[in-house]
């Protein structure tokens, strides 16, 4: 089907750009030994969970039960739930998913160490753990230091859990190419003084996982970290552009729209706003809620929840109500978490249709 | 079953308040002589359509096609789709729906207009049609003036059009009780001017269909409108009770969060991000993303896709992982169309479990 045919506003990822960004993360982890585990929040879809497998990832991640109980349909040989588990039903869920698959938790507290052992416990299985630490994001893990020691020895000390290693996310990393970020700089020198710790305390983590898609290509500068989980880099967007970790044509998604209203002068609506985008502005302040790929001079300043606003005083080309655009989101992980569908295309055929199945699972 | 026991996020309503709130809304339009025709997309289920009938209203309103579709279920005896229908795959089915129930449209353009009398005219049916006019707001809608005229004339020489009336949306109004608003005032005088001419020209509208949740209850001070669309009322949320259209116990809205870290000193994370609440901010700046009804005190200041980040060094209450708190959302209509069901409760007590059929019926 020509995408000529689709009702708008639909989600289109071209697969020869989408292809080309999951096999050059995997060639870089494993030109540098990076053991990849993708964090298929960004997809959700099964498929692109067994693609990335294919590829030689050697697990995959979630954020939630929910995201896991869906993300087995790709039968993935290991899984790490990326996010504390803590509440008694969704343990409960957790637990047959661990009967199907090996499954790791990244937690922070004793209280979620306990939950999860007591758990384990009744279902007469074991789970790995890897502990959370904070390497200066400051959102979930401990500090790296004692805390980080205190919490691997309780981890240990609980039955039925299998302690695996250290996780952290640098979130707040933008590291650009030539330039010395201090913060980069110093975690890892952090991360050196900690190893050693851990190590002469015989706590030596098996996994010390980190990463996110705007450090990828700098995850190997990161001395003893041996497990990255990128997520958006499967499609990439406009804040994966913004903090140089891709280029704009390894953008592979995009939000087909349509002209609705041409009634202001200078002005285009689109069909597509906050249900469509999400409002997820542009990392470093204004710049719009996406680019439009006809004429990036288009500025898309302002949407409702079903218009998007577009001024168009600046653009050559001329605009008509009906007339079909293709903008590129800020932010495509809530992007896709808002479209029943995502359609993979060549060129402007539609060659695939996947459901997004983890869209919404947020228990 | 008691809230105790749901996985979280978990979106629930107060049934009590909600009554409230719709039955509210139906008592005023019913005092004020004005047709409701409330804007389903904020709850997307079609039982809550049903009891708005249930309730008076004359017929329900949607943004987009497969909204219609959902919403049929509600068995409205009238649909108004209050967004221009521009291609031919929405205007298929478009149609399939006006077989089943009257169908009204709002649109701003002879091109939309033509398409849709195309429609009508293949499937053999007739569709009313609102001139949509902007009021001021600056989204869709012709000029109060021979702009709006000239779009009546073409909707009334069109075949299988049913001219019904003319449509705006004051969504840039918030009129305070005792306080004269300028924009409202202008509003006024445009469009007593305007329902002069178009009496004077023969183009009496029937529906003259405007109105807000944040300016629902000075709709009967604006002259010749006779129909109101309120969204947000069913629910309210903390955006209303900025614009004053109601009080903080009319929200019947809040998400179930369980706190998951508290790492780090004075925060505590939350199970609910930008995928539970959607990033939308408050009305008029900062604010944060949501309020914790159990201390208010505490700032939802950050979040990401399901990290909620909550400072309380201003609150007395301690926190610990596993607590379950209520946060109330600054915009609902997006945050619903983010969760699979909602859960009714009186006090403690889930009475019952919709599903968000419309969530993510954007074509």
């Amino acid at each position: 089907m020509n995408i000529s045919e689709l009702d708008t506003p639909a989600l289109l990822v071209d697969l020869d750009v989408m292809e080309r960004n999951l096999r050059r993360a995997a060639d870089y982890a494993a030109k540098h030994k990076l053991r990849l585990r993708p964090h298929t929040k960004t997809h959700k879809i099964p498929a692109l969970g067994r693609r990335q497998l294919e590829l030689g990832a050697a697990g995959l991640t979630v954020a939630k039960v929910g995201e896991a109980e869906v993300m087995m349909a790709a039968e993935p040989p290991d899984l790490l739930v990326a996010y504390p588990v803590i509440g008694a039903g969704k343990l409960r869920r957790l637990m047959e998913v661990a009967r199907r698959t090996r499954v790791t938790v990244a937690l922070d507290s004793e209280y979620a160490a306990r939950e999860l052992s007591g758990a384990a416990g009744q279902a007469g299985i074991e789970v790995g753990v890897l502990a959370e630490t904070d390497a200066g994001f400051g959102r979930v893990g401990v500090d790296m230091g004692d805390q980080l020691v205190e919490l691997i020895r309780v981890i240990r000390r609980l039955p039925r859990l299998r302690y695996e290693g250290i996780a952290f996310y640098p979130g707040h990393i933008r590291k650009l190419d030539g330039e010395d970020d201090p913060e980069f700089v110093r975690i890892g020198r952090t991360l050196r003084q900690t190893l050693d710790r851990l190590n002469r305390e015989g706590m030596e983590p098996r996994i010390v996982s980190g990463g996110s898609t705007p450090s990828l290509w700098h995850s190997h500068e990161l001395e003893g970290m041996n497990e990255i989980r990128p997520g958006t880099y499967v499609f990439n967007d406009l804040n994966t552009v913004v903090s140089k970790a891709c280029a704009l044509e390894d953008c592979a998604a995009s939000v087909l729209v349509t002209v609705v209203s041409t009634a202001r002068s200078g002005q285009i609506i689109i069909d597509g706003g906050s249900k469509t985008f999400s409002s997820d502005g542009l990392i470093g302040g204004s710049g719009g809620f996406g680019r439009l790929v006809e004429d990036p001079r288009a500025v898309f300043h302002k949407m409702n929840e079903e218009h998007g606003y577009v001024d168009i005083r600046a653009c050559e080309r001329k605009f008509a109500n009906g007339d079909r655009l293709r903008v590129i989101p800020n932010h495509i992980c809530v992007a896709v978490n808002l479209h029943e569908r995502i359609y993979g295309v060549r060129g402007d055929e539609t060659e695939t249709v996947w459901k997004v199945e983890g869209r919404g699972k947020l228990q």
